[in-house]
């Protein structure tokens, strides 16, 4: 069924159709934001000295197809999944004895564990956490299946990105499929189109409400005299997304009316401070441009610090210690980055051994915990022999299988036949490094043309991935969740492999949906 | 009094200072849509082969000073000017008599002429006559005065811009003006900043609304079967400031629900027509990507077609004509546009001989009629032997004067001591196409920085323009007005000569205000 409604999606375009909706696009997205800062390969340094040029994010012209009992079942969980997620992280015994199998083979899960380890050490001194979070997943629709179903590509625990452009791709679909008012022409007909735009996209204001909710828990100033307080928003130098993150800031100013400030995480020793002297160890932040005006720091949202490459010196290690000791709440605590581990994803999934799941979720009616289990794909630890290994080493069963890195925000995933040579290219001691997972099979006949941040309009198969945001405040010490929201939703798709694992056409984009 | 305002402002930035507030507004650009294609000297053909590559528009850091009284007055007279222009249009005899005496030495003014008598030889079939005008001001502080006065720039009857990015810029002002929340410090302190924020400027909400009373008025579909109207605006290639157009479409789709097309001028033969069967002589657009559909154009929105350099062929000029002879309202009509040529200014501003300003205005009360001559500048003709070529010559009235095409859109103006020399350069026969100017003094003392659109900031003393929107739509037939309203507002802030008309320090930046 869900096939043949792909084979005949999108519309083909004509070449006066398709010139209409590339520039239309191209110019929707500079009116209203939808935009990046270009890649240096497509813009050099030296011809944009200072910084000023961008383009459009790289989008599709037409909504993906997703089906709508998948969509409302990722909204339905969302929630659920924010109070696992806080769970695990509340339970640090459990998660450091998973850490600290990986400690000794992978330096970034260490770094981060012995950050935890030093503030433990000193004793933190805030209780609260927020997470903002994006659950990723595939439509799972093998050709022996009736209807498609919904299966986790990955939870996002810290940086879950794109809240603030895909609303924006919701609105230019949304808006390409009414338009001209009364006789909507931008696109060619299609029946899908008929009375039918991509559903509701509320990821700006769910977001900023998770922090505005944090800014607002973290209470008054700790520092005498008292300081008026903020948001930071801790980002990567040259970061290309920047405009994604405005969306955030500008909402939580105009709506929230909360001051926010952007600093470079190299930046975060040079401007920020805990006064020796405050044993609440407030963060104070003096902005370089106005040093006299000192604010303190309820809530700060790391946009950065997420992958090794962020790390580049000591001199990191040691910002991400200061602000994991300050009184700040984190978005996320390095707790609960850990827990977005896909080892974390993969452990939850086993079935062999304990119910991990279930005991996380004492307090969930089992009927829910078994729709949660329902989006896991089949993965499997290498870390001993067993059903992984045996998986991963046989050509004919390793076909049907991805290896990816245990850690979120990782290196490139190994696909499919190539997985058994790659694991005998290294050493086994190593391998634990490595989840196995069933590939999830999206809709093989899903096509779309995308537009990308050059002006490279692409077409062809894709495969496209949705994401659910949520956010959840608790208090670290006791469980006590005191925000548990989930809203607004990315759509991304990317360019099918042409060969298998092999090269690509080279195109993942920003994208919306429509349902059926 | 009012140079010591300017004397102390804007206020001096440091190093951290500028970089913040430059950064910020670059950014803030980019997020809002306050954009410019780039120009060809910055980003080349080549290295953006598909026009991707977009930029801030170049824009003041600071609000600039305007007294209060000057602006007040500027908004009082608009819908005065408003209702003058439109009489004038309405009066084609006397129009023509003043177009006569240039049509032997403008070849535009006469090509201009030459489409009104070929669509008047054929009979107009629509009487209504829309105009979308911007009236430009300087407050004029010679160093004598107590108080600046307001003086008139130019008065354009014709593709008036920057409506839709100057809202941006006041809200960019705004946001500095009160920025964090609670604690603003993106500006250093200064007194003027004390609760002032510019005013508002709803130029986007008052253009708009003039096209959609126009649109309205045009009245049903004049084809057999009835066709879907639009409105079509029609631009040139290659348009740079794109942006500032789509902020009106925006406006007229979302709010208004009108479907409105984008038309370049070199294209308008080949999408448009008017069928020879149908005396009304509708305007039917077919949109190539959706040939089959068929819309009535009710107004032509003209954003190009202003000046000699639009007209590149015949074709352009038969373009032109197809548009005046069809039944769609013009927004402006070539009889509109010529009302806007310089010499009109002039004609009205003569104090010898008959008082013209007063003829057309003979249902204004005279008090009206004095503050509407009170912002002319004193400006001769220099057709014959008189009091302009006398002060043109003399080298010592020369240096208070400035020499102007008299055509709207023209080419370079002559300043002061320049001026005898230019006049004798030329032959005689050509001086009346000059109008002579008495220079206005705009406060010394102004100061301001600008971020230009390749990314350096200037700073500097500026001579800033104030522009006030209005909308009239009348029935040229007998001259009743059937809206008439004013709204929203640009400043556009230029850096002074550096040497009193020789080299240009080199910005003309988007600018607010500040009321003082």
């Amino acid at each position: 069924m869900s096939d043949s409604i792909y084979t005949n999606y999108p519309p083909e375009l004509n070449p006066a159709q398709k010139d209409f909706l590339v520039k239309t696009i191209k110019d929707w997205a500079t009116q209203n934001g939808l935009m990046v800062r270009p890649h240096l390969s497509f813009v050099s340094k030296e011809s944009d000295p200072y910084g000023v040029l961008a383009t459009n994010a790289p989008v599709t012209l037409f909504p993906s197809l997703f089906p709508r009992a998948c969509f409302e079942e990722a909204k339905a969980l969302q929630t659920v999944y924010n109070q696992l997620y806080a769970a695990i992280t509340c339970n640090e015994e459990w998660l450091g004895k998973i850490m600290e199998d990986l400690i000794d083979v992978d330096d970034f899960i260490s770094g981060l564990w012995k950050v935890h380890l030093s503030v433990k050490k000193e004793g933190y001194v805030q209780n609260l956490s927020l997470g903002l979070y994006r659950s990723d997943y595939m439509a799972h629709a093998p050709t022996n299946a009736n209807t498609p179903s919904l299966k986790q590509v990955e939870f996002n625990t810290i940086s879950s990105s794109f809240g603030g452009l895909s609303s924006l791709v919701r609105k230019l679909h949304s808006e390409l499929l009414t338009s001209p008012p009364g006789y909507p022409i931008s696109y060619p007909f299609h029946p899908l189109f008929e009375s039918n735009v991509p559903p509701e996209n509320t990821a700006v204001e769910t977001l900023s409400a998770g922090l505005a909710a944090a800014h607002s828990a973290y209470g008054p100033s700790k520092s005498t005299p008292a300081l008026p307080t903020c948001i930071l928003f801790v980002v990567q130098e040259n970061e290309r997304n920047i405009f994604d993150q405005l969306a955030l800031s500008r909402q939580l100013t105009t709506v929230h009316k909360i001051p926010v400030f952007r600093l470079h995480s190299t930046e975060v020793l040079d401007h920020t401070s805990i006064p020796a002297s405050n044993p609440s160890r407030p963060l104070i932040y003096r902005p370089p441009h106005s040093p006299d005006t000192q604010f303190e720091v309820t809530t700060v949202y790391l946009r950065c610090f997420y992958a090794p490459t962020d790390y580049t010196s000591e001199r990191d290690w040691e910002a991400r210690t200061h602000l994991e000791r300050s009184a700040a709440i984190k978005c996320p605590t390095v707790l609960n980055q850990l827990a977005g581990s896909k080892i974390i994803q993969q452990v939850l999934a086993e079935t062999a051994g304990p119910d991990h799941l279930a005991s996380f979720m004492a307090d969930t009616d089992p009927a829910t915990i078994a729709r949660l289990r329902e989006t896991f794909a089949p993965q499997y630890d290498l870390s001993s022999s067993g059903r992984g290994r045996e998986l991963a080493l046989n050509p004919e069963t390793a076909v049907n299988h991805v290896l990816k890195p245990q850690r979120e925000g990782g290196g490139n995933n190994v696909y499919k036949s190539a997985i058994p040579d790659f694991l005998r290219s290294i050493p086994e001691s190593e391998w634990k490094r490595w989840i196995l997972m069933e590939l999830i099979r999206p809709p093989a006949e899903a096509k779309n043309v995308a537009l990308r941040s050059d002006g490279e309009v692409l077409s062809g198969k894709v495969i496209g991935e949705l994401g659910i945001y949520g956010t959840i405040l608790w208090d670290q010490s006791n469980g006590n969740v005191l925000q548990n929201e989930q809203g607004g939703w990315l759509m991304r798709t990317k360019a099918k492999d042409v060969n298998e694992g092999g090269v690509a056409t080279g195109f993942s984009s920003l994208d919306s949906i429509l349902l059926y």
